[in-house]
């Protein structure tokens, strides 16, 4: 059973290059980031409300992503975007980034994110959450289709 | 008597500059943005206790800038920040950005900022706010000298 | 006559906002920037060409803004941008910023930009130069209509 | 042996923090790479001179990221960088963030760089290039010692 994609189209501008004429390469890591945030609005969940309404934040504790082609500015590119893990506590997001422009893969990332709330004893602390039923719910009705932001 | 003046010094780096090799100018306004916080604890009187106990925040509803001449990579720059004007709600942070490495005056700049609360009855509507007097003695206090950050 | 226009429509993300829920201003700047280049490309006229044909840079040497009113993330603006003057060997744009969520102003922005080129003999000096024929003429016969990118 | 590391302490600000009021996680990504080109620079190897003269550049392939608690505005940072492995083509560098402020870890971080030239019969691609000797040199020498900048 497919996973719900949402995809999203960033335009490279010249203020997101660097130097090297080439798309600053933690600027695809906010793309990516943004490109979360897209997949929860998608299904219903946007993290703001979940933030609001709840207090539950997922930040990223892990990241990693491999970078297989440079983007530049003028470039098109797609960054789609899914779960691929649902843990009791976390959840894995994938992205992958494809230059429309060119053809080429930009990039493969996986985030790995995790439930927290605010201690209410501790201002300040984080404690870990369990990843709400509804929420894992809504992204298994979005599924087999995709969203285009 | 001469305003106190904050200086900060920032170190350009290479994913600060745009393609034309140069400190992408955003980042320069940015810098701007984060000399007038240092500017605030400099006196004693840091935007984030402000907001925390007080509820008022600063933002910026005008701004300035005249462009001289271009910083790069490597180039460490100074911005040198004090309180031009004071008005009854509102005041001016004026900023000199001059090229360390080049001795060159990159930028000149004035922000108007005002004092704004949340409105208890509206949330997300802000109202303005009269400058605290006690903000505005610690900038008074503190005239005559320059501290380095 | 009316001058050409060209909109850009930009999805405020979380990203974008700072600790005060807003859109980070330099970020409002880096929009700015973006729109101008959009611009050139709706009559034709690249920024990315004129420098890689010509040598031509149009850098900011001005910039004025007023802030209305803030976007915060999930709010969708509209920058429109047009030129507004033609100097000799300099010109002026003009952006307004409008939040299409909530109808309001945001800002309203000028930049200065001058026509430059690297000086052959002083690789790093920049040389003003006169505003090109063709690239006047091109927005000329762009106006009367708006281009929405 | 241990190798060569070089420290640089950077500040967190307003601005580089998100509406959850810490450093928005793309923000490190960019102080991580700021980070490496301080290391090149404290070994005599600044990654400038080695596009000017060489025309060699060292593009990220890969990076992995555990982030373990966040950092807030007015934390200091201490990112602590050095080479942990040297392939033929390719290299990584590691990275360690400290919260000063706190003393907590913020993160760890390791990304996979590869040496890379414009292919000259091919503008636009490019090509891997061995990693050269004097530079693999100038960190050995640079060894068992720590660089402040």
């Amino acid at each position: 059973m497919p996973a719900r994609i949402s995809r999203r189209r960033v335009r490279v501008e010249f203020g997101d290059c660097d130097p090297a004429q080439i798309a600053y390469y933690p600027n695809l890591i906010a793309w990516i980031d943004h490109s979360t945030h897209h997949l929860f609005e998608s299904v219903g969940f946007p993290v703001r409300d979940l933030q609001a309404s709840r207090g539950i934040q997922v930040p990223v504790v892990g990241l990693n992503v491999r970078f297989h082609s440079p983007a530049t500015w003028g470039d098109e590119i797609d960054v789609d975007s899914h779960i691929v893990r649902w843990g009791s506590k976390s959840f894995d997001v994938q992205h992958r980034i494809t230059n429309v422009t060119t053809g080429d893969a930009v990039a493969e990332a996986t985030e790995t994110r995790v439930c927290v709330k605010l201690d209410p004893n501790h201002p300040k602390k984080l404690v870990s959450q369990v990843v709400p039923d509804d929420m894992r719910l809504a992204f298994a009705r979005g599924d087999a289709f995709t969203t285009v932001i």
